[in-house]
């Protein structure tokens, strides 16, 4: 954690906070920081800031804040994601928080199976611990947006434009064309960009036709085939690197 | 496994191979292949090609292997990490070989905990588990080479001229430069790089100084502070995207 959160409602009057548990161990154990010593803090959806240790005992820390270091802005990637195994996508939420994204769409595809839905790790507070987690590392405060849907086509079609708009909207596929850096970084200052990655054998033909008649266009990395966790870092990677080129 | 690598004493007369316990569990349950049928395969540090299977009981699958793929390219990409704790460096094994490394130093630094290195995750077994689980996935058969080195300074001052020459070596470090993706276009096309990836807290003013005067350029993927593993994969991901682009 480079950034200890709190949730809005536990700020209390004159910025005073009390953090109990796993945060509370953290600041003792990892950071270290003991009575009168400063760490950083931030607000879910709010001001990033510091705080003083003013009191602690055995199991509970008293924070005194200074929320002064403005709002993060919400990062220009999202990322429509193929749900992958259970497994896989238990670790992507704190992955896809620390790298940057405003919003999540998990969405069903060809090759995925179907009781990969019907697991804990989309359960609304599982998803929020995980992204609470990746924001922590990356100091951030913007909670990315999460949605389910289990119509890839529908996805497509009917749903999508309701996100947008998108300057730009790349779709990760095994073999496709190089990756447009240079595309990327001439959109405008505002633009926002959809990344869609597939599962772990690639979208179908009929996927990708889909996506293309809806305007994305096929990307690839490099001739490696990814596991979904590593892919994905690497591909909001090189979207984030030509982003910050773009012009204010 | 997207490709299943042999070991080379495991090819025996005309191209036949007997696999057991995981690798046949894989053939059987995931690939889904029986007999007739073909899946790919490649021998550690030679090879690709595809197989057939022959035949198939309860325990073992026969192989007749047809080894005509090439041998990959040594990755034109080193990497210099920082030990990270042994949970990470655990996890890194895998992404390390799926993302392409020719060689994998793993360093002592400043604010590494020296039982770091008292981990069976450092084990020649253990390490060797997972670079190969990595080459499966991303269907290369050159096994990343990798040391161990206690000392820091002993390392970048006397060992590492050895490992080279490096046509560029790069630092990776919070609120550096940013990535020099044309820089290594540029670079020869046989050129070999060199990242060196600090501990969670980066690199100590030392450090940094003693790199920046052996040639290292310190260089930051963005603002945000990730985990060693996600660091790796973006940095890595950039890496490769450049390299690709130089000219043959």
């Amino acid at each position: 954690m480079n950034l200890i959160l709190l949730e809005p409602d536990e700020i209390h009057a004159e910025g005073l906070a009390v953090l109990a548990g796993k945060r509370a161990r953290h600041v003792r154990e990892v950071l270290k920081a003991g009575e009168g010593e400063q760490i950083r803090v931030g607000v879910v959806e709010g001001p990033t800031g510091t705080a003083v240790v003013i009191a602690e005992d055995g199991g509970e820390i008293r924070l005194q804040c200074t929320l002064d270091g403005g709002v993060p802005p919400v990062p220009r990637a999202d990322v429509l994601l193929a749900m992958p195994r259970p497994k896989v996508m238990n670790r992507l939420w704190p992955v896809l928080a620390s790298l940057g994204v405003g919003r999540i769409l998990i969405s069903n595809a060809w090759k995925t199976e179907r009781n990969y839905f019907d697991t804990h790790v989309l359960g609304p507070e599982h998803i929020r611990a995980g992204l609470i987690e990746g924001l922590q590392q990356a100091r951030d405060t913007r909670l990315p947006q999460v949605s389910v849907h289990r119509q890839f086509r529908k996805l497509i079609e009917d749903e999508l434009d309701a996100f947008g708009p998108y300057a730009a909207k790349l779709a990760a596929h095994p073999g496709a064309g190089a990756f447009p850096a240079e595309t990327l970084a001439a959109l405008p200052r505002e633009g926002r960009v959809l990344l869609a990655v597939g599962p772990e054998g690639g979208w179908t033909p009929f996927e990708l036709e889909l996506l293309e008649a809806h305007g994305f266009e096929a990307v690839s990395w490099g001739p490696r085939a990814l596991r979904t966790d590593t892919a994905c870092a690497v591909l909001l990677g090189l979207m984030h690197a030509a982003l910050a080129q773009s012009s204010p």
